[in-house]
Formats: C-alpha cells, structure tokens, sequence
C-alpha cells in the first residue's frame, strides 16, 4: 500500500485509527449481547458509547511497547480514558474474538468500496458498448485480421467479464462477512453461541460455523482469489487499449490530459501509460492469492503465520484494485475512440474477411467443401499478389459467377448482415447488470 | 498428470478417446440444432449417429500429421467414416466453437467427478465428528496446549471447511459450463445464437454471453481457483494428521496396512505418509492458479497461448484434486484415533487450561481482573515449578478459598461445563451440509 | 510432462527405464567404494556389472504392489536377476541414498541436455544479429514509434539475455549435482563420508554439506528458479515475434510450411502460433517455481510432502523448458525478417524520430533547453497536423535555420550517426558467449 | 514495507530522500564522464558538487504535480537549487537512464544490507552448531522417531543452507549491479559507450550488455529469485523451531522476554511467535518472485508495465527479508536449548533406534538380510508391546547371542560410535563460510 496506488477512502479504512474504532465497535457489540444475556450490568455499553472515547492510535502503540501484546494495549488504554466500567469489556472473550471480528467488518467494508467502483466501471462499459454499437472494427485473432467485429461488441465482452467478476466479490464479501466470539479454542467455554450470534448481527456479521481460535483461512483464501479476478478482468481491457493505441494500429487511444508530456524529446509520443500501468498492478493482485492459500493450514487450532500475511496483502490487494477500478472505469470512460481509422485499418485486406461468407454460399450451391475452398483461395491469393481485389478477382472467376451470380457475390460482402446479431449480444450483455 | 495420482476415471475423462468424443457430441448436436433451423438437411445427425460411428483416435493423430490442425484432422476422419452426410458438420463454425464447448464439457463433468468425492469427503469427516463428540483432547495454539476441546470438534470444523469448498466448486461449474457456436469472433456471422442456445441446452450448457473466437478465460481461472481451495482444504487435514501422529503426541495415525512396512531397517516406524503425500500435491493443484489468471487477458479476439496452459492443468489439477479426494475421505474414514493417549495429553499440564476459568470466577466474585489474574498466576507457577499440582495449590490459597470457596473452585475444573457447547457446535456444522 | 510438449530424449530421461538405470548405477557405485573401504567382497561390483543386469521397470512395479516401497521392490528385483551377490548392494545405505543420488543425475543430465539446447538458442540469435546489424527499424516504447534500432540490436539484446539464462542454470547445475550417501539421518551411521566421496566422484557428483535423510531442498527450487528464468527468455523473444507479424505492423513473421493452414476458411491467415505456443509454455515453467520453495521447510529431518510434486515438475518444467529451447531456436533461425516493411513503418512519421537530435543541437548552440524544445515542437506538430513533413517544415524556420544552417539540420537526420555504435554494441553481446 | 517489518536502513533507503539522492549521483557521475569526453564544460559537476545542493522530496513532488513526469520534476527543482549550471545534466540522456541506474544503486545497496545481515545468521548459526556438536537428540523423519543425531548437527545443516542462500544473493547483486546511459532506445544516440562506462564504473556498475530503453528485467527475476531462497531458508529454520518448541517435545524455544505475556489468560503459554511471523513472512517475499517474472517480457523497447509492480516489491522483499534476516538471527542466538529433554524424548523408544546396528551386525555375521531383519524384529515388537528392553530381548534371544554375542551386541547399543561422523559434517559446513 504506497500512496501512489491508495484510494484515500482504503487508507482511511486501513488506517490504525479505523482499525482501533473497529475493535471497539466489537467490544461494545459484545458487551451489549453480554448485557441480554445477563453475563455483565444492563447499560455498560450505553454508558461507555456516552462517553464518546476518543482513542488516541499512538497512545496503544506506546503501552504495546511494554505489553507487547497489541489488544491487551487498547484495553489498557480504553480504561485509562474510560474508568472502571470497561471491566466489563472482553469478559471471557480471546483476542482473535476482537481481531478476526473486526477483520472481517474491515473487509466487508473493503468489498463495499470495491463493489460500489466496480459499478462505475461496469457503467462505463455499458456505455461505450452501446455509444459504439455499430463501429465497425476488424476482429483478430492471433494479432491477425480475422472477420468483423464492432467495438461496442468488444466493451460488451469486456461489460460481461466485469460483471463476472462483480458478482465473484459479491459471493466473496459474504463468505467473509463471518465473526467470531467463540473464546481461546472455539468451544465457548466462558461465552454462549446465543450473545455471538446477536453481537455479530449488531455489526452485519454472521457466526463462524466451526471456530478454532480464528475464523477459518479458507474465507480469506477465496476472497483473495476473487480480488485477483478482478484484477485480471481489468488486465484485459488495459491490454486491449495498449494494442489498439500502437503507432501502427492506432484505433483507440487514453485521453491525453492538456500539458501532458509523453516524452521530454520527442513531441509526437502519447503513450499507453495508464493501461501499461494496469497491467502491472494486476500482477500485485494476482501475487496475494498463493500466500493467502498458504495462510489456511494453520496449524492445529491456530498458529500466527497468517497474521504477517494479512497485514500486507489485506490493505495492499484491497486498494490496489480500488486503484485499478477506479482508473479503469477513468480509462473505459475517456478512451478517445477513432472510427476511420477501424474503417481503414479494415480496409487494408480489401474485404479478405468474407472469404469464409464465400466459402459457405458456394457450399450452399452445392460444391464439396474442399472445391469451394479451392476457388476462393485462388481468387484470394492473387488479391494477396497485389493482382485485384479480392471481390475484382471473384467477379471475374466465371466458375464462381456460374455458381453464384454476381449478386450472390456481392450478398456475401455484406457488413451489415455479417454484423447482424451485434446487437443481440451487446443487449444481452447489458441486460445482465 | 501421472499415473501414480490420477484416478482411473479421469484418466479415461482425459484420454484422447473421451476428447474426440466430446468434439462428435458437440457437432451432431449443432447439427441437430441446425437442421430445426433449416441450415442442414431434417435428419442428418440422427443418420449420423445410427451409424455408430467408432472414432479412433491414432488415425486422427495421424492425419494431424499432415493438416497440422487438429479439428480439421477430425473432421477428415469423420468424413472418412460416415461419407457425404459428414459435410453437414461444423457449417459456418470455427474450431473454437468445437473445442471450448467440448472442453466446457469435460471441465463440467471433471467438476462432476469431483463434486462426488467431496460428497464421500464430507461423510466421512461428518461421521468421526458425531462419533467423536465427547472424545475430549487438548485445544493447542501455536503448537502449544491451550484449553480443551474434542475430536468431534476438529472434525466438523474441517467438514465445514470442505462443505465450503465444495459450495465454491458448485459456483465455478455453474461458470464453467458454458459453451459458445458464434463463429470466428463470436458475431455468428454464419450462424445463430438461438441455434447455439438449442445445441448446448442438448448438450448441458449455457452459451457465452459475449464470445470472442473463445470462451472467456476467467471462467476458467475461476474455476482453478476454486480447485485450489479445494486441495488446501484437505491440505489443512493433512497437516493435522501429521501433527497427531509424532511420536511425541501419537494422539491418531493413519491406517497402517497388514504387511506394510514404514522402513527397511526400522520397525518401530509407521510414518504420516498418506498425509505427507496430500501436502504436497496441495501445492500442485495451487500452482494452476497463477498461469490460469495470466490466461485471462488474450490479446484482441483470442491468441492462442492459453492453449498449452490447459492443455497441461485441466487435466493435471482436476485429477490431482480427484485423487486427494480419494486419498482424503480414505484417511479420514480410516484414522486410528487414540483417546487415551489424548486423555493423557490433556492431563500433561495438570488442569492449568483451567486458568482462564478461575480468573473469570474471581472477577465474577468481585476481583479486578489483574488482582485475580496475580492470583491464578501464583499457583499456576508453582505448579509448573514442581511444587503440587495446579489445584492443590488452589486449594491451599487462602485468598482463593475465601473468594470461591473449595466448591468453587472444584466447579471451575469441570470439563463437560468447558466443552457445554460442543454438541451444539458440531450439529451446526453437520446439518450445514 | 504430455508427449506433445516433450522432447523425445526428455520422454527417455524420465522413463522408468532410465530411472531404475541409474538407481544400480548408485547401487554400483557405492558397492565399488565400499569394496575399496573393505566394506564389501572386492570384485562384487564387477561380478554384477559382467551379468549385463537387464532391469524390467514392469516387473519392479509389480513387486511394489506387495512391499508398497519402491526401492525395496527394486532391490527384489535385482536380486532375482543376480542372485546372492546381490545381497551386498545398498548395505548400510537408506533409501533417500539411492532416490536423490539418482536424482542428481538425472537432473544434472537434464541441466546438460538443457544447456546443449541453449547453445543452439544462442548461436541462432547470434547469426541473426549478425545478419541484421544494420537492418534498421523504428524502435518502440510503450507500443509507440520512438527512434531508430536495428533488427540486429534487437536480436543481440535477446542473445544477451539468453547467455544470462545459461549461465544461471549452470550454476543451478553444479549446486544440483549433490547426491548423499550418508545414511536415514545424515550421519553415516553405518557409512562413511570417504566412500560416499568416492561413489559420488565416479557418478560426477558431489556431497551434500550436511544431509538430513535427503538432500536439501533448497538446491532444486534454485534450479527451478533458473528453468522459469530460461522460459521467461523464450518468453520475451515470442512476445516481440508476436508484435512484429501483427497484420499492421508486418515487420517480421515465423516461417510458414508448405501446405500449413493458418483457418480453415481464411486463407490471408498467417498466424503466429508458435510463438503463442512459448508465452504459455513459459507460464507452466515458471508456474514450478513456488512449489520448489515450499517444498524446501520440510519437518526435522525430513518429510516426504516434496516427493510428489517432485515427480511432476522435475520431468515437466525441465522437459517443457527443452521443448521451448527447441522451438525457440528454430523460431530465431527461421524467422522471416521483411526489411521493406521495417523501413516503411520507419518512415510513417517522417522523420520526427530525429526530434531529439535537433533539440540537442539546438542547445549545443546556446539555447535554452525549454527555448530548443519550443521550435522543435512547433515544427512537429505542423507534420503531424498534415502540414509538410518534419525536415520541411525546420527547414523553412527562420529562427532553426538561423542557428543550425540547413547543413546542421540535415546532420540532424542522419540515420547512420545515430546508429553509429549500433556494431560495438552487437560486438559487446556477441564476445560475450 | 509497513513500519512493523522494516529495519529502519532499509525504511531509509527506499524513502524518497535517497532515491533523489541516488538520482543526483546518477546526473552528476553522468555529467563528470561527459566532461571527460568534451561534451561538457570542465568543471561543471564539481561546481554543483561545490553546492552541497539539499534535495527537497516534497518540492519536486509538488513539481511534478504540475508536469506529470517525475524525472522532468526533480531536474527542474535541481536547476532551482542550482541555476543555470544544472542545465548541463541529463545532456542526451533518457529518463531511464536515470532511474535504471540510481534503482541498480538501490538494489546493490539493499543486498549489500542484506549480505551483512546473512553475515549474522550464519555466524549464530555456526556458533550454536558448534556449541551443540555432541548434544544428542532423536533425528525424525515423517515426524516419527528415526536415528539420532545432534542438535549441533541440525544448526550445521542450516548453517550450510544459509551460506548457500548468501552465495546465491552474491551472484544476484553482480547481476543487477548494472546501469544504462544509453539513451531512448539503447543506441547511444547521443551518447557514447566510453562515456557510460566510465560513469557507472564511478557508480560501483556495469554497464548493461545490450540496453533497450531499459536494462533488462531477468537481472530483477534473477534478484527476487535469490531473495525468495533467503527467506525460505529461514522459514526452515522458523519450522524446526516450531516443532521443537511444542508442548510435546519441548527440545528448544525462543528466547521469553522478562514480563512478555504468551496469553491473557493462561500463564503457562509460551508460543513460538517469532518462528511462525518468520514462516508468515516468507510467504510474503516468496510471493514477489512471480510477478518480477512477468515483468520480464516488457514489448518492444520497453512498456512501463514493471514500474509500478517493482515500486511495490522491491522495498517490500528486500526490506522483508532483512527483517527476517534479523530476527533470524536473534532467533538463533538467543534459542534457549534442552539437552536433557532432548535426552528424554531420545530415551522414549528404548535404543530402538540402534534396530539397523543390530541388522547389519547379523548380516556381517553371514545371514541373509532377510532372515536378520527377522531376528531383529521380534525383539523389537516385543519391546513396542511392554515387554521387556529392546536390548533385554535380545540378551535373551539365544539365536541373536550366538551369532553377536552380549559384547556383540552392546556395540551396536553404542551412541557415540553412530554419532563419529558428526564432527566431520560439522566442521564441513563450518569450514565452507
């Protein structure tokens, strides 16, 4: 998490200050399930939230000096600020009841923010999806002019993949949002699964199944797992840009903010920086998902490895990819797009691309596969030559006039009917929201 | 995938044979879905399939040889089979439509497979925790003895954990299985996507929502992610049985078979093998989820680059997974569990996991938490020092006697009241599944 | 490790066959030293090694069925092929002695079939940057035109980065070329360190340092870490080859076969697919690499979890990685280079890669630097708006033509000054294999 | 790099403090070679050195704010600073030229930290394995009870493995000790190759062999790779210590700081939390050696795709591993050993553990292998089942008497004659430093 690539809202939410407030939102969701069920005096949590206790971060770093012990420390210093009522807090409760609890508030909250980005970028998908509906691009394959495509169809592939890999995070955030007050071991031996479940519910969270000492890792593991998803769906677009923008291709290009140098020589350089950029960043969030794995077997009821794990890639894959989504939908939603320049680039194979509509039309007529291929090539390769057109050649092949006509001919270089179910598709992809 | 970890039924889901297969299926079902379009002659695929057709997968390799394409190489063979009526397939499809719907095909019967054995996985994990409920053994964290808990207990914690994985497995078939017959950039330029909707219904399958000349690869990604979680689940096991096993805690151990032998020299030795072995191949599962992301962002329509990728973890993970499964459910179903050996763990440290419950008792009779925790201190340490047991020395405090009363004192040493909850923590699990 | 990826002398190192072969070869090796130590009749070697022994890998694995223990299955074996003298094979050793001394072997052949390989990879860059010094083409960066290089520079930075490669994995070979002969844990219980010395020594080995029951892990992840490093190579050169044969860009293309067919229906394709086919094969590669770590912290004095995934990386990132060095150095070797094509696209910004020649030239004149950058600037943009070309437009600029004369522009666009130490700098890459 | 696992030398060197200072140093040894080389005036840099110039962070990001390029940024606060001398820096150079080599400075300087500290570990290392040389404890394999060996042994065998890691991280910082003054593509355009040299020489670098925009990325793989093998031979050492440290075995533990807390609540706890934060850790750096690998392919000349993922992991692993390496260290040097537990645990199996000595007695008395494998383990399993010593049994076993007789058999019950080697290893691996 370096401040380059931190949204201010995800460091805010990993800030020590949101971490201690979370801890204490715990304590007193507790104490007020304790008081229902008759485990500690009826408005201890009240009194306490009357007070409106400022926790001071660096105070609890200066008494964990001496306890070296981190949640010792904050409720030391919760009872220097608020006297003999926070006795009450923590009773029978283990630390990882407050920190695994808090956690998981922390990275529901994380999923959240994501979520709410994630609907921004799924906008500008949609939007430019239907903006380019009918901006006829070629499609490639292997780098290679393959058939036609319209770039709206491409941000409707790229609207579906992100809607992907939102509802991923979705099912993430719930498999996370998973509490525990379950004591040392997770046998309650001093606490109930009654004031967990209402504790829990007071802060949007429900039980553990099965505790150890710790929520299980798995949760964690696949919340991971969906981040990097998330990720890669972003990768993808941003590759697509850093192809179209080549000097060579030049069919789509980041919005070049005025003032902006691409290079402190060379004028003519406006570069795929952001793009590049994400791709990158992807590669950040993808690192996260095999240590997190790692994190699961823990050993018998617990062991602290995880611990270090988390501290990092929880706040660094979290906002990485708030980074990435919210220049991804900035991306998406600026990109300057240059239809004549799809046109033309279309144009470089003199409508090669329907030798396949070809192809089928004299099969429909009768001719054996391999003959049809055979007469369309022929006619192709010459085109290739520099002898014709493509559709010159075919025109003059009196075989495939015979067979087709020289309206049969020009049906097959027909854009509009290759293009036909472009519309259905994009609609199907938007519907999907 | 090699013989010693793949079970025999993925062996064959994977063998060319079963891929060939999956490719016929998916034309005559295409061809089927054509001819209720009027695109192919009424009847062509139930001709085709009347003729038993009996692929043979050396002769397609063989013809390979020469197209140096593999799709081609089968329709040729087809062709040479069935004759003429063979030229109604694949019309206006590319090779993609083939591969990615057959390749969704087995993805989601390789889910199937495994979705059974996690059924097998579950039962076995749900019948050693019913019937080791009250089989009481030491909660340890850090690797170090804490407060009790049972065996029944650590079982449904790990079938809840493989109910999870499952669930997740379940949510990525449902992604997975997904097929696409839209041609050679996915506009169906020769096609038509309520055509592509009848074939893969007939086939299982949704169609891609937005296609380019494949399937989307994160669909896939995900799905290696969840086999991942999957293999990490019993990894977790593993590692437990591992622990139990040392010849210091020798509280379960594998089955150990009539006639084995644990060394060649050594008879005393009978080694967590099994477990070890599960350790390891959970680390090869999850080394198939990094190059499943990277395979996400093909460049423009499709490169072809995930080709390789796949055509070495799909079977690799799926059957690896498979065989962990076996070996999983195997191991637990099996595992020799020694409860006096646990009874005599516990009682190593001589009642001091009731500390916490007599600083609660204190701090219930009045105490300030760090005047009780001074209190249960002194007589833990002493008993550690060799000077009486734990109780003993409670029972000598004054101080303690006059708070709790000997009474109550002899209340905090009660084991059934520490694990009161277990019951009820196991049935949650157990009714989760 | 699937036949499709696998090199034929790759398939045959890691056979059965071969990996019983070199179990005796062990076994003989370390009888001979035993002989010399007294240990062992002397003569019981050469007696064995006269019978010719033909090892049946079949029959091994049947024997295994019974003792479930691989090395004594073999030792069965061998001593129904050899008789009583047999029974002085393998005396005092474990069977970690034999399994990860016969490892080291085959390891170390892999490393030097690896090796071999590469110096193919190398002498094909080395003559194709040679061939190309001065075939010049626009340089690139972030996919955008930037200054001229030569197609051989471009090779010779591959060819650099190639011998890098080599000379980590020979590295990586002469850590790896440790075998151990010291007993179950390290101690030469009933060994001794000399004739493992000398058993080694005969088998191109050296020690271990300090063995527990097998060789330290920590040995193969570095040779897995240098294989990854090697693909990454490949990886690097396939992505540019992928760049170069885009349809827009042309520059450069893989050989095509005679009767290839790039589609079955598109006969303008000529796609890049074994390029394509390394920047997969690289993921698998490197995919390897965090499995070798973790199997590094095995427990005390060994566990066996690094067995399995052992058996699948070691044949499958080796060989895979001999596949790649293969068609890697055939992909270099016949490359098609279009020189026309990289001198048309040079040309398609009319020179504004000299920008920075002029700036430099202007400030060696005593301008400021912000002052040089205006008037080139303003020049530039003129050509790209489409008003005359870069040269021109300087050239009718009072103030530019004030400073630098018309011969001082044109000494600006001087393609050979700028590449002037384009050969020394091919000649550095080359010396250095 | 979050404060809590940062040693503050690495907190300083990757602040933006030292970088600026770094890239002055580049732009002045740069400035002082083109002096040399009469393309610039004589005196230029001593001049800006005469300045003593304070470099302020926040300044030039405050610049930068403004010009969106950080090394336009920094040149600009530098001609602030300095007037119009500074305008002689940076003459033909690119941004990368800069930044490649001011972050090559970095990294050797960071693995110059790192070597120190690796200093440390193997010399605890070194000195606890030779203060334990003849601590005997049970060697384990699989967890269960094997052969004995001595604690001092174990240390060795780390201690060799951590020379190992060191030598490895030698050879990295050789290969990223390299910078680049080359230019926009690497052609030296407006540079000179004499000149870079002798600038970087002045560095403490080499020159890049062949340079595209960049120095090439495999030099940067090659690193984490290296640091990756650091922190997993620390995470075998952290492992080890774990086991030992079990309540169970109790061999050996980290040394508990006066008035440290394991737990709230339960005075006998001390956890291994150093050991498993050092297993966590690895984890962390072992997860940055991926993404460093995908970093390699950049396109062309250069994309900026690695920038943000280096700006992320190269602070974040190097000054990981330095904290490891440190508390490594202090792990080993203050773990708290226990001979007489350790003596304890070995005694468990009743010299069981000598069953090979027995065997190979009785085989070089001239029975077959299998008939005294035979004899050897009936007196064995009759110890296993309570009855009797292992070495009783066979004092009583007449077959075993006649054939070794009582003096026979109590060598064979020797410690000292299985341990003879273990100063040898010892002073091997000590000796290799």
């Amino acid at each position: 998490m370096i401040p380059r690539y931190t949204p201010s809202d995800f460091a805010q939410l990993w800030s020590n200050d949101a971490r201690y407030a979370a801890w204490l939102e715990v304590e007193l969701a507790a104490c007020e399930a304790m008081e229902g069920a008759g485990l500690v005096p009826v408005g201890t949590a009240a009194t306490l939230r009357a007070m409106g206790l400022k926790l001071d971060a660096a105070r609890i770093d200066e008494i964990e000096q001496t306890t070296r012990h981190d949640v010792i420390a904050f409720l030391t210093h919760v009872e220097e600020l608020a006297g003999p009522s926070a006795r009450w807090l923590h009773r029978g409760m283990t630390s990882s009841d407050v920190l695994d609890t808090s956690f998981a508030m922390l990275l529901a909250r994380a999923c959240d923010m994501l979520l709410a980005r994630f609907g921004k970028l799924t906008a500008a998908l949609a939007r430019r999806a239907d903006e380019h509906r009918h901006t006829v691009m070629i499609g490639r394959s292997h780098g290679i002019h393959a058939e036609p495509v319209t770039f709206g169809l491409v941000m409707a592939g790229h609207h579906a993949e992100a809607c992907r890999a939102k509802a991923r995070l979705e099912a993430a955030r719930k498999e996370i949002a998973v509490g525990k007050l379950a004591g040392a071991v997770g046998t309650y031996a001093h606490l109930d699964p009654e004031v967990e479940r209402r504790a829990l519910a007071s802060l949007g969270l429900e039980p553990e199944t099965v505790s150890t000492q710790v929520v299980a890792r798995d949760r964690h593991a696949a919340l991971f797992a969906a981040l990097a998803l998330g990720a890669t769906a972003i990768e993808r677009i941003a590759t697509n840009v850093r192809h179209w923008q080549r000097t060579e291709v030049g069919e789509a290009e980041e919005k070049f903010g005025k003032g902006q140098k691409g290079s402190s020589a060379m004028p003519h350089k406006r570069n795929p920086i952001l793009s590049e950029n994400l791709c990158g960043l992807a590669r950040l969030v993808r690192a996260a998902v095999v240590p997190a794995l790692e994190d699961v077997s823990l050993w018998h009821e617990r062991d602290i490895s995880h611990s270090s794990v988390e501290r990092m890639i929880a706040p660094d894959a979290t906002s990485t990819l708030g980074f990435m989504l919210d220049r991804g939908a900035r991306l998406v939603d600026e990109l300057v797009v240059y239809p004549e320049r799809m046109r033309a680039n279309l144009e470089r194979t003199g409508g090669l691309y329907f030798s396949e509509a070809l192809l089928l039309a004299l099969v429909d007529k009768g001719q054996a596969r391999q003959a049809a291929y055979v007469m369309v090539q022929r006619n192709a390769m010459k085109a290739i030559e520099g002898s014709g057109t493509f559709r010159e050649n075919l025109e003059r092949d009196d075989q495939v006039v015979k067979l087709l006509g020289k309206d049969g001919i020009a049906r097959c270089f027909d854009l509009q009917h290759a293009l036909r179910h472009v519309d259905g598709i994009i609609d199907r992809s938007l519907k999907g929201v």
